[in-house]
């Protein structure tokens, strides 16, 4: 089963009477409509023409020295030309291969890893090394291993989509050192990592290693993803080749856009906003890591296994050996339910026994009632 | 000199007292403020949800249909389901390299042929086969002769950019012939067709070869770039391979931006408004070749040529032979007058006693002022 295949059952799954945790979507509750709406106005009163018209590749200054500032609070010192604003974040995945993937040359991902990066970097034709990981993301034994000579290793370390995984601060401090021993650049991705519920990340890859890290932003999980606004840090040098590669993609990310997010923004908006969302999502967490204890902790051969997300958006299950997800999802949307299989997250050999539950677009009701369902398709398979 | 060399130049020039004929930007008196300003309210009161999460990359059904419908009031008969919304119509053609571009595989374009092209389809390391052309646009022997073999051809037959040309009827209908026999696919560009002066241009290519084309439009000339919305309309078999990769490459075009162009254009708004632009751009244009005449219009061996352009934004002068528009470019920006060379247009040998005039931003005054700057400067080269 392919990815498309996958997506084409997924499609089935939207209609009623289905607890789809399938999804990658943000709750829209979320989404702080009035004061796009104020800020839409706005930049259409006090800018109209510089926002409708054509405009900079690299993107609107005073959001370039938003996010700089925003990265020195989070221990990453940047310069504000160093900040480069993309059609989401998934565009900067498709920058950064253009700028450093030639066909066969390889890249290394976790595993699993995120798929819309296999995705974005597929049409640069790289070959993909998985790096093997443990509970705590990475193994640098792995990454020297396995990854010397790679392009760049692919790293999401904040609740990592799909496995939920966080890298700890030791870690990042290794992986980093390793890296740097076999001159291995590093692509950081870190759409989640507002989306902490117990305690903010430790600080990113990107600020223990600035001039070998391109780091990856988003505004799609703390604000919505449907404006499409993404960002990526890069060292001088690869950043133009990045902003070449951006001009030739889409010529810019879309001015108007850029002004509203800013507008909504640039007075400290986020510090009141994504708190509200962390308080929203750890309660659906709760709620799912409840179910899950209820119907699926049997212990013994039977086991089911997870590790409770910090933060993010996503479970991730580890199914009894030898028990197929994909066979396993058929039976579960009949019985009302829907999830991801794990296996399109493996760039190597995949581990059928897993899928990706999301916790954030479902009431805690529904969670209760999708994953008591897919307990009883689970029953089928034994 | 490189066009990001010349990106470089041109951006001295936005100094105040340049008269910039360089660019290639549409009149912002003519973006819709006020329409949008309501349409950006509507949307975020009715659907904020919608228009804020994440959506389908295919684009927003109903805006696809409305390009279904105006495409067949064109002459251009297609299903809604061919139409791919895209984030620009530069990223169509961003996707149009990475579904049928493999390093080394031939595209043929015209000569000269729009630099964005060039530089949207360079990542995927094709080789360029410049095809003749003459006042009619490609040579369809040239066509037969130097095409055949190449994955597409790429021609942009209304008021191109950046030569002006328009191809006839007879020329495209020979066009299709060659290239149906050589089985060469063409990739059809329409950003500037609506914006015509004395008559609408012939039917599309892509109306006398719908199997065979891949037709790109924009709503970037007629409404405002900002927003960054364009489509791709494409025969079935490559409509899959383009939705996979605008899925990799962005996930989906702003569906806030998709519905706001939507809500102001969905009852004919675009049937009152483009004509205005017409009229504004033909006055424009006008005063330039008013311009051109008294100024540049000398006969004999120290002659420049131009065609009056019958729409679009640009005139394209050919200086006396010998004479260089790159040596010319910095004699030109003392005098106070900018332009873009012709040289960086041409995938072959380029023309280099060319260059490109846009004539739709600035005022006939300052036409007048840069056009006698401009003759001025060539004066020195003589």
């Amino acid at each position: 089963m392919n990815p498309s295949v996958i997506r084409e059952i997924l499609k089935l799954t939207e209609q009623p009477g289905i607890v789809s945790l399938a999804g990658g979507l943000p709750a829209p509750e979320t989404f702080p409509v009035e004061a796009m709406r104020v800020a839409a106005d706005r930049v259409l009163r006090d800018s109209p023409h510089e926002a409708l018209q054509y405009a900079a590749s690299e993107g609107y200054a005073p959001l370039r020295e938003w996010v700089a500032g925003d990265l020195a609070a989070h221990g990453l010192q940047v310069d504000a030309a160093q900040v480069l604003i993309t059609t989401g974040s998934q565009q900067g995945l498709d920058l950064v291969a253009k700028a450093l993937v030639d066909p066969g040359s390889r890249v290394a991902v976790e595993s699993p890893t995120y798929l819309g990066a296999l995705q974005a970097f597929a049409p640069c034709e790289p070959e993909f090394t998985p790096v093997e990981c443990d509970g705590d993301g990475p193994m640098p034994e792995a990454l020297r291993r396995d990854a010397a000579g790679a392009r760049f290793f692919y790293v999401l370390p904040n609740f990592q989509n799909p496995s939920g995984r966080s890298i700890g601060a030791a870690r990042r401090d290794e992986i980093v050192r390793t890296a740097e021993a076999i001159g291995l650049p590093i692509v950081e991705d870190n759409p989640y990592g507002e989306l902490w519920f117990e305690a903010p990340p430790p600080a990113p890859i990107a600020a223990r290693w600035r001039e070998g890290t391109i780091y990856l932003g988003s505004f799609s999980k703390v604000l919505a993803p449907g404006l499409r606004l993404g960002y990526v840090v890069a060292p001088e040098a690869v950043f133009a080749k990045l902003l070449q590669a951006k001009q030739a993609a889409d010529l810019h990310t879309p001015g108007f856009n850029q002004r509203v997010v800013h507008e909504v923004i640039r007075d400290g908006f986020l510090r009141e906003h994504v708190p509200t969302i962390r308080v929203r999502y750890k309660a659906q967490r709760d709620a799912m890591q409840a179910s899950l204890l209820a119907h699926l902790a049997t212990s013994g051969p039977h086991a089911c296994r997870w590790t409770v997300p910090g933060g993010g958006m996503f479970f991730w299950l580890e199914l009894p050996p030898g028990i197929d997800a994909e066979a396993l999802l058929p039976r579960a949307i009949e019985r009302g339910v829907a999830f991801v299989p794990g296996a399109p997250f493996f760039a190597g050999a995949p581990q059928a026994n897993t899928l990706r539950l999301s916790f954030v677009t479902v009431s805690p009701e529904a969670i209760e009632r999708g994953v008591r369902a897919l307990a009883a398709a689970l029953e089928t398979m034994r």
